[in-house]
């Protein structure tokens, strides 16, 4: 993990909090649109976090896997990534 | 929130506890791909949580809000959710 | 089809247009990043499309198949639509 | 473009059949949720189109850039497909 580490469990506070919220209105039978409009910010707030990561790791992990020779193993990753990155 | 509570609790307890283990990974300096694995699970099962309550939302109060009369906002709605579902 | 007839065959013709030129720098062995940047435009064309449509289903014939007592049929397709939105 | 040619304009003629078979069913003002079942069917296969020319960018591009060099610009592209990918 290479990201900036402290804004990467920031970010998963927020989230961690933000679920919280979600739970209370559920378990106060909130009317389910505005659980949605909560839900929806959370898996925003994910792809925001995912998007940090996979910054990050493109730009410390693959370079120095690459320069210690493990460039098929990178590239297989990377593949794995996009395809998750699109959910397909 | 007329979907079937204890289910829509359930998936929220383990979002919550795999966002724990992320956590664990990333206090732990785990290699951000595999913290990348957890995040692409963790987005899909909200995505599966989001689906539920909308599937509950057109059966119950898209019905129950067209009878009483309230048609106009509940399409409204719908529209706005359409988008948010596809990120737009 | 109820959305602005015109609009939406125009958009279509913007669609084809594009590809079209896809098509030209497959056939020209351009770089596949550069073709990569324009299927991600087709592909937010054809979802802004879809919205279109989708807001115009929303506003025209769903209210007027649940006035004819079709409301199980309608919400039947507005949860398949939904979940095909977000390519679930 | 280094992924297989052929394959790739196939997938392309079939995208531009079926887009015809939309502009078709729009001309004809045919039921709007059909219309959408299509136009979903194009997006697919426009991401698989996608997956593939990702896939082959890199294992083709990607390691002869790195080899020639120009691993940053190579990275930063990298960053940017991955965020149009994902729509963000």
């Amino acid at each position: 993990m290479q990201a900036d580490k402290q804004d990467v469990l920031k970010r998963l506070n927020y989230i961690e909090g933000h679920l919280g919220g979600v739970r209370k209105m559920i378990e106060e039978d909130k009317y389910c649109v505005d659980i949605l409009r909560q839900t929806y910010a959370i898996r925003k707030a994910i792809e925001k976090l995912e998007s940090l990561l996979v910054d990050s790791h493109l730009h410390t992990c693959v370079p120095e896997g690459i320069a210690e020779g493990r460039g098929d193993e990178i590239i297989q990753e990377l593949v794995q990534l996009y395809n998750l990155a699109g959910n397909r």
